[in-house]
């Protein structure tokens, strides 16, 4: 909070366009997400997956959510005035997601609402859409982040 | 595909209660996990996320649900015939995850469907809530989780 954020509440507007850029899968660091955090056959396995229903190793889709916000944090929250985020809806893992991958991550806009109970904040409510190298939908969800206000005095009911 | 699994769609019932266990969050996997994810000062910076509304370091909220996946792999997906998960909703991160917590995992079955198309599988839909070691309700969210039946035959018509 030292140094003043490049982006703030007041930056974020309905209908907004916002590109956060890619991410290329790489097939090391999907193995060892899994091995960790999620390891079904399926994303650790080799033998397994091609096996199984998706005919080859995917990632765990919360690895694909953690590369997804690493190009938040990177395209936008670390030179912004983020205050975390409440929550998430209709995560959709639509496309499995394979080493080698390259996913880019868009957002839409679809509310910016100043809080009326803390007068330093406002919440921005964003539609995310990832798409893999052949343009196909892997992933989507919604999600709405704490944005701080560059003038915290102001009221939305002035 | 090789063993059969020891959990099949069958086992699953709405009102089902599932325990999953506990994870005592580490500081340092929580850092390099934050570093490498979600690099926001809250995350991985001392003196800022002190200076922050959080009061100090908090996990990554992505990190907090890839600890709850390696709980639902240990307490029941590695013994299933899990077959992924189309997605989530509802995910809402409640209170702050800080290093030292004990999540604690739940789950209550909504609803289980076998599947009209695909004979193979059924579909159960299961809400979970995380209390942390003071027993207050840290996140929640809800999810469905494809599983593969013993009697691929039947069908819900029938």
């Amino acid at each position: 909070m030292t140094a003043e954020p490049e982006i703030g509440f007041e930056d974020f507007f309905e209908g907004q366009h916002i590109p956060f850029g890619s991410v290329t899968v790489d097939r090391d660091e999907l193995l060892d997400f899994a091995r960790r955090y999620d390891p079904q056959s399926f994303h650790v396995d080799e033998d397994a997956a091609a096996r199984s229903i998706f005919g080859g190793i995917i990632a765990s889709g919360w690895h694909t959510g953690a590369m997804m916000m690493r190009l938040l944090c990177d395209g936008l929250f670390l030179r912004a005035a983020s205050m975390g985020s409440p929550g998430l809806d209709q995560l959709r893992w639509i496309r499995p997601v394979r080493p080698g991958d390259t996913l880019t991550l868009t957002g839409k806009v679809l509310s910016a609402k100043a809080s009326r109970s803390k007068p330093d904040r406002g919440s921005v409510d964003i539609s995310y859409k990832v798409h893999n190298q052949h343009g196909e939908l892997a992933m989507t969800f919604q999600a709405v982040t704490m944005f701080g206000r560059r003038n915290p005095g102001e009221t939305t009911d002035g």
